[in-house]
């Protein structure tokens, strides 16, 4: 069965996340739905990262086999035509190898946080940052974001719900800039724990206002305990900006 | 009383548009009834730029005179208190000189129209972009853009609802630039005609896919012909950025 690697785009305001849930429509649900319109088969859309609710993608991937050969571009556009009117949409559909796999195969995963630091609340970019009134030090957030870079036991900033066997995993990059009223962070590793962009983008916040010095983030680290992170970043902030293979 | 400028940001999806109507909330409504909320005054909210129903405004400015003459903090801050739920935020207030008058006094108004090139439909920009399939070239549309720059007879982009007294005014600036797969249209004049900028966006898009050579555009205008303008593009992509003052 040919199989294909989507690259999906989504606005996560509307969804319960992207994985299969009771109480409302999961990106997942959506795209499966999309695809048994376009072409009538049943499949399950495997994706790299579980997005939670209100998580957005600007470059999530999944993967579908199908029984019939597609010119790729014809599965893109079909399955865009039966998304409507979710804001989900397959920037591009490309034929891969029977043993590519969109969540075991990803060698990197790339986040960006988004915040918009000032009084007033959000308008045009409602849902999709977190505004943040105090002033923030990007500097300082930035310098506080080196001590999590690296392999560490990340055990103070997964959620309680994280079903990773280890905790211990190697962070890449965690960076904070600023341009002009907005902040982003952005992070890079091979896999992410449940709820560790949001946790650490929180205590980056606490921070950033000066309630932790850039130590704090490395004692909060160094001790393994959750009730040590800082409070969760709201969902809206967070978007999976791309994946890697290969 | 004192006099205070309002400088307002909102998305323009769910309002009328700035002015009040009788067939839904605009903009200038929802402000006035916040005013009212904060301190009981029934004021008329005078605004520099009579955005249409879907434009939104990152830069609105608008004047109010209220009788207590109040920190220009708490009147900011007041009002997006009284403003929630809606998606419009007072991002200063400032207290003024009474001869100040927000569309009498600007002596430049600023636009960007933003453009999504690609084949895939939108999502988290769903609203806040038109989404254009056909590749577009934007280095011709900004050649075409020149032509339209300068003081000329704006007859052929202006809406045949507009209530301007003369067609005739002067563009500062026209410009056309790509990033990745946006476009960003700026405009920039001292006052525009209904539905102007959506007019010159919509025929540059024209050029931009090839159908219109830059030529057509200058022989649109020449033409001084509503007919021969092409089509008004929408809402979605338009942004009232900055007023200039003085």
């Amino acid at each position: 069965m040919p199989r294909y690697k989507l690259t999906v785009e989504y606005d996560g305001g509307p969804f319960v996340g992207w994985q299969r849930q009771k109480n409302g429509v999961s990106v997942q649900e959506a795209l499966e739905a999309a695809v048994a319109g376009f072409c009538g088969e049943a499949v399950t859309v495997g994706g790299a990262g579980r997005t939670d609710a209100g998580v957005h993608a600007l470059g999530q991937v999944a993967h579908i086999d199908l029984s019939k050969d597609w010119p790729s571009d014809t599965v893109r556009d079909a399955l865009n035509a039966h998304l409507r009117p979710h804001p989900i949409a397959v920037l591009s559909a490309e034929n891969v190898a029977d043993d590519f796999d969109a969540r075991f195969s990803a060698t990197a995963r790339h986040y960006l946080y988004r915040i918009v630091n000032r009084r007033a609340p959000l308008t045009v970019e409602r849902g999709r940052a977190w505004q943040v009134a105090k002033p923030l030090d990007a500097a300082r957030m930035h310098e506080a974001a080196q001590h999590l870079v690296g392999l560490h036991d990340f055990t103070t900033f997964r959620s309680s719900e994280c079903q990773a066997k280890s905790p211990v995993k190697t962070l890449d990059v965690l960076s904070v800039e600023r341009f002009g009223e907005g902040l982003e962070i952005r992070a890079s590793a091979r896999s992410f724990m449940h709820n560790q962009v949001r946790s650490m983008a929180g205590s980056l916040a606490e921070v950033g206002t000066g309630r932790w010095s850039p130590d704090d983030m490395r004692a909060a680290l160094e001790a393994r305990d959750r009730t040590r992170c800082g409070p969760v970043a709201p969902p809206d902030g967070l978007f999976l900006t791309a994946v890697d293979y290969g």
